[in-house]
């Protein structure tokens, strides 16, 4: 173990789960987890369960196939006043849970204490003591939350150091030092961990079964990473955090920034080259799991992150990435993007043509030509920097090497709904395929999916590939609000195979037109992502064109 | 003016505009100035006029209806290598747009001048010179943008401190170390920061004319608005930033973060109190021109910053406001707000009663059965978290002061589609009102405008407030992605009378049908608001109930 080691402690399953419209199901936390476990976390906060007792569950899931990596730690507060710990029920259901490790969060800020909890500082005391003692008497290794440490130690610096000793004195591994308001920021830090480093000489000692400090930060003021980093630097060698920063308000110290801030520029050790190489991954496998948007800005795994726009860098970065690239975002399993948009020059629109394996030149007329069809489109509402498929297929247009698989000639939908029987939809469909013209018609439970199994009905005896593509996101976007629902909408779709996901665009005053098109673009795209992909002579090849 | 004065330069129409996503017309960077201006930003940077030169407009449209408290300012990059600063039409271009400041950024890294502009270092100082004293005898103030300050001040030490001399001597200023790729961390820039005020002794002068330094930040490590506040600790007396961090990749410092922690918790002097109130208000003004979603978990301003979700919150925030939030939200001009959702304890249901005007004890019975309600509701999809009209609808049914004004008694749809003619769409819809049914038909650019239109059409001879209420917004979201086009589809809509805003929603597998629902309950709490806030007697009272 060198001693550039930390501990990554995540606690999106639990403080994480606070963000929200968060509201997750078991089966959604065991995939957290695992992603995290594969991500290497040494530690994995799963619940409360004296909060909510379905946790409890959880951890009895994970028995069945445990983890590699990780250290699942189930997570609770003091014994509540005047009581025994052993006959306190919330310290009963942290035990059920069965974990090695329990992480107990107590008061440190004096207020809380005689406002919050309505007892005497020294009954305070004795709960932090008393809990320890009985969860170690029960063989279970504690991390110790010092709830509200930075607003309690600004408030009352000795009453706030008396409650980490107690915690040391019973026996907590760890004790970490929390922003649960989040307004500290870094400099007030710095200092105050270098002041209970002093004050505790047990932090002094270097040794493999030494107490340790831990650090957990919240977003309010918008440097829960620093801070972290503030702390890390100041002797803090336990980092909580959640993925993707979820939690509550504004949110906690994001994983995913701290992580590669922290081994990347500082030179500590988190976890290994391969698992950071899945921080990417993981980010947008959680925010899936939690069905929230991935933030494309976020620092380092966002889609955006190593984007580039402008035309000077896009020529300087495909010369040397170092001149406007902090990292290289392979490191953390990112990938560099020339960014699509209106204000693209011909270097970005040939930069992208090479992204998709098309050989266009600079002086090629066919080049000014994709530009100028881009600024007209995009005047008209369509936005290619999320739909890279649609782009591809109006690039492949330009160039004629776009096949035309099938060809839409009209549909009618039609929809109805009482207060007695459940709405329907139904849809009629004329497609050609190689000069034949199909009619085809399908219920739905919607408009848009009426259409959509209405055009694969038609189709997929021609392209039998179309039976393994699904949609796998649906977003919609009201160009011009001030017209309300008469206004322009946009509709993303984003297809998936199984293996890859390609988004397409539609545009039209008429959400189900522009959902069409975007559905119709996404099919049309996988064809052709099939046809690229699959060897020649596989059966699955598209056998038409 | 007092030594705690630092002066704000906003860059959201320059930088900001780099973000993925945005693109402003004129109009739109009027509007955004005016905010910034009633804010009270001393700095504008509004364009690159050589770049773009429509830029060169929005300077000019701006001196028809000058700014009050703002000095607008336009930017550049220094003259091209081995030309006459006077014959470079890009200086000719900043001339142009007449105004008394300009920002010109020159390069610091010897690596960005012999790789990126293949030009020697003693030409980039010739460069940086030239540049300033050609646009100081036209008159102008110059602010100097060291780009890559802090990348180009590892690399080498020695040139970059050569070109902020020169800037110096040539007469800018101020000095804004750029942070241009966004890699940097607090502690270097505090480091850096203290050896270049002690390499250039003029910084050190505090006179009124003398020059001074600034700080430009970008958030590729997460720690941008911290590295802004490491600078204006270390000495930096300006601070450049974006409104709600816009900017390419990851953005820039978010001035909706910077300015609070600077003012409020450092004791810094940017904007006057009541400049300080209208914070909130600018970001999602903001947001709404240059058309994204407004983050709400954003620090300070989002709309969850101070939202109270678990039930010990709840109620400790409710007895002691600071127990539980690092600032008082009102001072930037955003509230407290308790979040109705799944985990919801009774204490919530009450708080938010309260907040509706709506009177309910702890051991009411149809407290337990809206809890009970909620949840049923949201495990079938709802939200009420972002849609808190259709909750206040939901109560008031439960207490039976939900007043039914009409009642939906079936919907037909109608859209088709061909190649040949534009699609539409077209409604019938019967409803009834007073006992009385009403069948009514209207077309529709699309299926929600047709019904939407249909239902007004019945409606708006018994309530003509109606005719005053328009859509604002209109958000769909799939709830179990991976039954694609027929999942469940939750939508959101956001309703305005001109004065007020409120959101609805709606659930169903019909994207139709759930548009539908949050519509009409759009429309039922537009008349409910109305009802309400109207004196009585007045004529616009609805008249029937």
């Amino acid at each position: 173990m060198s001693s550039n080691q930390l501990w990554i402690y995540d606690t999106t399953l639990r403080d994480g789960a606070q963000r929200e419209g968060i509201a997750l199901s078991i089966e959604d936390k065991l995939k957290i987890a695992r992603k995290l476990d594969k991500m290497g976390v040494p530690f994995i906060e799963g619940g409360w369960p004296g909060a909510n007792p379905k946790d409890v569950q959880f951890f009895w899931r994970l028995k069945e196939t445990p983890l590699e990596h990780s250290e699942v730690v189930a997570f609770c507060s003091t014994r509540r006043p005047n009581r025994v710990a052993a006959e306190d029920s919330l310290l009963q259901a942290i035990l059920t849970a069965g974990t090695h490790w329990v992480a107990i969060f107590g008061k440190s800020w004096d207020l809380h204490v005689t406002e919050g909890l309505h007892t005497t500082l020294e009954e305070n005391l004795a709960m932090i003591g008393d809990t320890l003692e009985y969860l170690r008497s029960q063989g279970r290794r504690v991390i110790y939350d010092a709830e509200h440490w930075f607003d309690g130690y600004k408030a009352n610096r000795d009453y706030a150091l008396k409650t980490l000793r107690t915690a040391l004195e019973a026996g907590a591994e760890w004790l970490v030092l929390c922003d649960t308001n989040g307004g500290a920021l870094p400099h007030e830090v710095t200092q105050i961990i270098e002041e209970v480093r002093e004050a505790l000489p047990e932090l002094q000692t270097t040794g493999e079964n030494s107490p340790r400090l831990g650090i957990h930060t919240h977003n309010d003021g918008g440097t829960a990473v620093a801070n972290a980093i503030a702390a890390v630097m100041a002797g803090a060698k336990m980092v909580q955090g959640t993925i993707n920063g979820y939690g509550e308000r504004c949110g906690n110290a994001n994983l995913c920034t701290l992580i590669p801030n922290l081994q990347l520029k500082l030179g500590y050790d988190c976890v290994t080259p391969e698992q950071l190489a899945r921080l990417t991954l993981t980010s947008r496998a959680v925010s899936e799991i939690v069905n929230l948007a991935p933030d494309d800005h976020a620092p380092f795994v966002g889609r955006s992150a190593f984007a580039h726009k402008g035309g000077i860098h896009v020529s300087a970065v495909a010369k040397n990435p170092l001149t406007y690239e902090h990292i290289t975002p392979e490191v953390i399993g990112n990938r560099r993007r020339i960014v699509i948009s209106d204000q693209s020059g011909l270097s970005n629109v040939l930069a992208k043509a090479r992204s998709f394996g098309i050989d266009l030149e600079q002086d090629d007329q066919t080049c000014r030509q994709i530009l100028a069809e881009l600024k007209v489109l995009e005047k008209e509402g369509y936005q290619f920097e999320a739909a890279e498929a649609s782009f591809e297929l109006l690039m492949r247009s330009a160039i004629a090497q776009r096949p035309h698989r099938f060809h839409l000639k009209g549909f009618q939908v039609h929809c109805n709904a009482s207060d007695v029987i459940e709405s329907n939809a139904l849809a009629t469909i004329k497609v050609s395929v190689n000069g034949e013209d199909l009619l085809e018609v399908a219920e739905g439970n919607g408009p848009v999916s009426a259409l959509d199994q209405a055009l694969r009905k038609a189709l997929v005896r021609f392209y039998p590939q179309i039976a393994e593509f699904y949609l796998t996101d649906y977003k919609v976007r009201i160009l011009d609000s001030n017209s309300g629902t008469s206004a322009k909408t946009r509709v993303l779709v984003e297809s998936s195979n199984g293996e890859q996901r390609w988004t397409t665009v539609g545009v039209s005053t008429n959400i189900i037109d522009a959902s069409y098109q975007a559905v119709v673009e996404g099919i049309e795209y996988g064809l052709l992502l099939r046809s690229q992909s699959v060897p020649e002579g596989s059966p699955l090849k598209a056998p038409i064109l």
